[in-house]
């Protein structure tokens, strides 16, 4: 299967380099050949040589290209990309939070009208399966509730000042020396990046779209050293947790800190670990943990979606456009 | 859907129960009717009626059953039922580990040349999605490892001479009075359970077909109450640890007793709860962790396999029959 990727950035780095050291791999495990036949980057990068190209048409109008993965980020230009790939017959293959939060229903809509898939496991918890679980393996269930750490950054920021007693800033510049994160933290720290996730989660549970204004948020600027000693004096600790419960009159969704206790599994997830823990009514609390973030785990959800499309064995992820009752903000 | 099941004990039970009480949750949010027909059982029961059936053939000859759930155990009858079942053109789903273990590759290619499905998630992990999200949502790793707790009854015994010095036999006693251990808990006790949970994760992750003798095996008789208090002390616990990796010049297989670290994300897995640890090359550890078995949280993995199967969207999950070079036995 002949892909191009649009962007080159660390995840996109990432994607393209552990395509190369797996080919052989899924060649001969899966009978798949995965070729990038073009990246689309602003201005041409050694890297790539003849496969960087600086216009979208050069991967849209080519009907070489069968599948298109999205490592840009934010809602545009990378909207009116996907929905022109989708138009041309190309699957798309996305690790896109804003987008998904915002536009599923329409990129899903487009996606069924030309006969091809739109998928976004990467965009929930990096290497975790997660999404894909949730519909595919747990919808048995009716789904009582969601919670998670689902922001790598926050929860390495708290671990260090819990475990290392460092301020805020510092343990804030250590992530940022460490690459985990960005140079404009604000989205991480301010709860917005996991409220935009626990958002994505929410409306495949519950078949309904979910938005950013139906989430109460509240950052971890606030935090200070002495609740996070105090907690670990208590044996427990302080984590950025993401919420979702369906209840009688409504849904229920927040983002903040919280104690949490040590015989709770969200407990362990420290350092830039994601976790999820999704109650369903029949199996109860099950956790999916790993890495959430990083080119590495991020290209294995992009890499395995596309198996899955090259195998005609992916299924669409879907989620209606209806609008939730919404309670507690 | 018109589904027939062959077994009615304890899990059994879970999965006639659960879908009854889904039937309405699953046409509205699937489109798709479940209707349990017929259930196999030895003599009638009154909880079914006119559905129980005490002969295979009411179920095989009746050309409206498009779907058979095993849950019998053992290997036979259920090896000639299922595969007759494939042979007369209906999809099945099973929690058969045994059967998994020791005749997949038989089975899948049965189900390939009738145009079936065989499913079984449910045969391992119970309610916890695991052998479905390595195949389809981690696929584009090389797996390095794989390492869990995969027997609820020993895991459950080994917290309570930890947590509460119970002498083995009490915890044992105790675990059957709740209805987690068999009558004959040897096969939890010995690591022989887990050993055949970790044959089918091994052969999945590597394809190829591994058996109960590539497994070095210990099982939790020998841990003595000082060897937990030690562990305690310490920080650690010891539990029931199932492994499985690749090395250059083999794979090693083991199920024995072992300490865990307090960093470890098995080390928070305690009472019935089970939890896989996958490695992959891409993802690093990504660990999957829930209830492992019982009538509900069975019923889940069940009951999803066969909403897949109605949506025409499973996944046959296979293995090769190829003989792995295994070391360290």
């Amino acid at each position: 299967m002949k892909i191009a990727m649009l962007g080159f950035g660390s995840v996109g780095k990432g994607v393209y380099q552990a395509c190369l050291d797996h080919q052989m791999f899924y060649a001969s495990q899966y009978g798949v050949e995965l070729e990038v036949e073009k990246v689309l980057v602003r201005r041409p990068h050694p890297m790539l040589g003849e496969r960087g190209v600086t216009t979208f048409e050069a991967i849209v109008d080519d009907p070489e290209i069968e599948c298109v993965i999205e490592v840009m980020g934010g809602i545009q230009p990378a909207y009116s990309y996907i929905s022109r790939a989708l138009k041309a017959g190309k699957h798309v293959v996305s690790a896109n939070k804003d987008l998904v939060a915002e536009k599923g229903p329409e990129l899903f809509e487009i996606a069924r009208n030309h006969r091809v898939k739109f998928c976004f496991e990467a965009s929930v918890g990096g290497g975790i399966p997660v999404l894909y679980p949730l519909k595919s393996s747990l919808q048995a269930n009716r789904i009582e509730s969601l919670s998670g750490i689902l922001n790598g950054t926050s929860n390495y920021i708290l671990s260090r000042m819990q475990d290392d007693r460092l301020a805020f800033d510092e343990a804030l510049a250590q992530a940022q020396d460490l690459g985990y994160a960005e140079r404009d933290p604000s989205a991480d720290i301010s709860g917005l990046d996991a409220a935009r996730k626990l958002v994505i989660l929410a409306s495949l549970a519950w078949n309904k779209q979910f938005s950013l204004h139906h989430v109460r948020c509240q950052g971890i600027e606030t935090v200070r050293l002495d609740d996070l000693a105090e907690a670990k004096q208590q044996g427990e600790t302080i984590k950025l947790v993401a919420e979702a419960m369906q209840a009688s009159d409504g849904y229920r969704l927040s983002v903040g800190p919280k104690r949490i206790s040590s015989d709770h599994p969200l407990f362990m997830v420290s350092g830039v670990n994601n976790a999820v823990v999704v109650k369903g009514d029949l199996t109860g609390d099950v956790m999916f943990f790993g890495a959430g973030a990083g080119g590495q785990p991020t290209a294995s959800s992009v890499l395995s979606d596309v198996l899955n499309l090259a195998l005609n064995q992916a299924v669409q992820l879907t989620f209606s456009n209806e609008v939730p009752s919404v309670i507690g903000l």
